[in-house]
């Protein structure tokens, strides 16, 4: 009973505002597991080459991250991303993308991944997400996230996924193109009546905050946290989705429903682990963080939105 | 004992994605006023010309809008802006400003308005905000607009005009042209420097929200609200400022103090204002516009940024 995730676990080689790293660890798998290994047990299922560092799965493990489920393979390289951020951070040029040994990527869930209660889907191919969910028994929260190339690309399979999840990760850019709605309210619709079952959609938006569409409740919106540096946006929303998930997963373990509140909980979550990952680069800043600065700041960002009245007209 | 508001009353020409409108009624006086008229007595301070309609002269009374402080200039014309939005409605394209009886606007307040409790200065040549301020005799509250033009040409004239109010409405790209800073929080805090007094800053990042820095309280963030349709952001900001200073005016002549709590409330109030305007287009939706209305969708806002409770790691 726990969360799988499958994703990337890749080098990434890349220049911010604030500096340069070469071959830094990345991927969307590796940021998503240690963030929401601070909320539950996660057991990563992704494939590296033979130059990926053991030191670097020994840290997944010193964290708790159950990691049978990554295949290491002798003949071929980790993937390998490389890209630029301008002054605005919100969106990264992409320089290089080498998918080496992921490109044949052929995800295969150990017999102890497969009671997972929550899965999380993270930008893949979505036969491959399809092909990981099919391995999981009966989970309670499935959880999906993706990218402008396969909403390009494999659009038909991508709903077809859709159809089997409960919640969904999107950028504003990537909710637009697969709704065809350049409104966001509008986009998040068109982009919920795509599948057949209630979809849960969260939209990111970078500095601007994240907004919730759930199919029954009222929107819920969580500005970013306000910071004074930003060194690598790298992870940012994979982080995101393993505050929220690990949330979600953590309710789900405490006998908990996944209600109104619940949601809002979760939305505040991974934006303040966004926050945090994008202080350091790489994912540096998750090897140091401690449950106790996570409680500070998500009482902080809370109290940034809170207003105690609205005005009284009558 | 009510607000005085000084700034333009034009006529716009405009083209938004939605359609167009011919010398439509506009101008930042004109917007502030009615916002601001919801929540208390506004007493404006402007110039038009002999092209002016009485009827909207009339309007702004049947408002409570006090109008003796609106000069009529028999050899002159009105105010013309003309300006264009395309899909991207965050940031107009200026087509033409005619300042015609603007460019030799001499405001003097009645004897009536000298008592203000509070007083908007609406984006206008600082040295004249300056001339408006001198005239009041004890305001107990001053806000103050201003823009880009006068940020470069009138630099000096602007901090002089800063050193004399206590709460500063601007939005992202003039803040960090009066900071220098590109990050927001860096920004926020370099426009305060500037400042001999302590200062409260709101910056409004149009469909982002709206963020408030106050010299003591934490940071406050409001999102706008998340509409379908955004027909006209014309006069969007100063209907933001309207709600603001008219909420915090409100809680002056109920003889509240102004806290963490007020402007808080002061904040939504803004926002909820700006989200009626921009639904129709120039000041359409005030002529309609209830305190009922107000109230509801400051309920909703409110909702949409409460969490309940943060997660536990204790």
């Amino acid at each position: 009973m726990s969360i799988v995730v499958v994703g990337s676990v890749a080098f990434d080689s890349l220049e911010t505002p604030a500096g340069k790293r070469e071959q830094a660890l990345g991927g969307s798998a590796n940021y998503f597991s240690l963030s929401a290994s601070f909320f539950s047990d996660v057991k990563l299922c992704a494939v590296v080459g033979s130059d990926f560092p053991e030191s670097h799965v020994e840290l997944l493990r010193s964290k708790g991250i159950d990691t049978t489920g990554l295949q290491r393979k002798s003949d071929g390289k980790t993937f390998h991303w490389k890209g630029r951020y301008g002054t605005d951070l919100n969106e990264a040029q992409t320089l290089g993308t080498d998918l080496n040994v992921f490109a044949d990527f052929d995800p295969q869930l150990p017999a102890s991944y497969v009671d997972a209660r929550t899965v999380f889907l993270a930008n893949i191919d979505p036969d491959l997400q399809r092909r990981v969910l099919a391995q999981v028994k009966s989970p309670r929260l499935v959880g999906m996230d993706s990218m402008n190339l396969w909403i390009n690309i494999k659009r038909d399979s991508l709903i077809q996924t859709l159809n089997m999840v409960d919640v969904l990760f999107l950028n504003e850019t990537e909710s637009r193109l697969l709704s065809g709605e350049h409104n966001i309210v509008k986009a998040a619709k068109g982009v919920q009546a795509l599948s057949k079952r209630p979809l849960t959609l969260v939209i990111k938006r970078g500095e601007h905050g994240a907004l919730l569409f759930h199919p029954e409740h009222p929107i819920a919106f969580m500005p970013a946290f306000a910071l004074e540096d930003v060194y690598d946006p790298t992870g940012a929303g994979d982080t995101f989705a393993g505050g929220c998930i690990g949330a979600l997963d953590r309710a789900l373990s405490r006998g908990r429903r996944i209600d109104d509140a619940t949601w809002r909980q979760a939305l505040l979550t991974g934006t303040v682990m966004a926050s945090f990952v994008v202080e350091q680069f790489s994912f540096d800043r998750m090897l140091t963080l401690t449950g106790e600065e996570i409680m500070v700041r998500a009482g902080a960002l809370k109290r940034m939105t809170t207003v105690e009245a609205i005005v009284d007209l009558r």
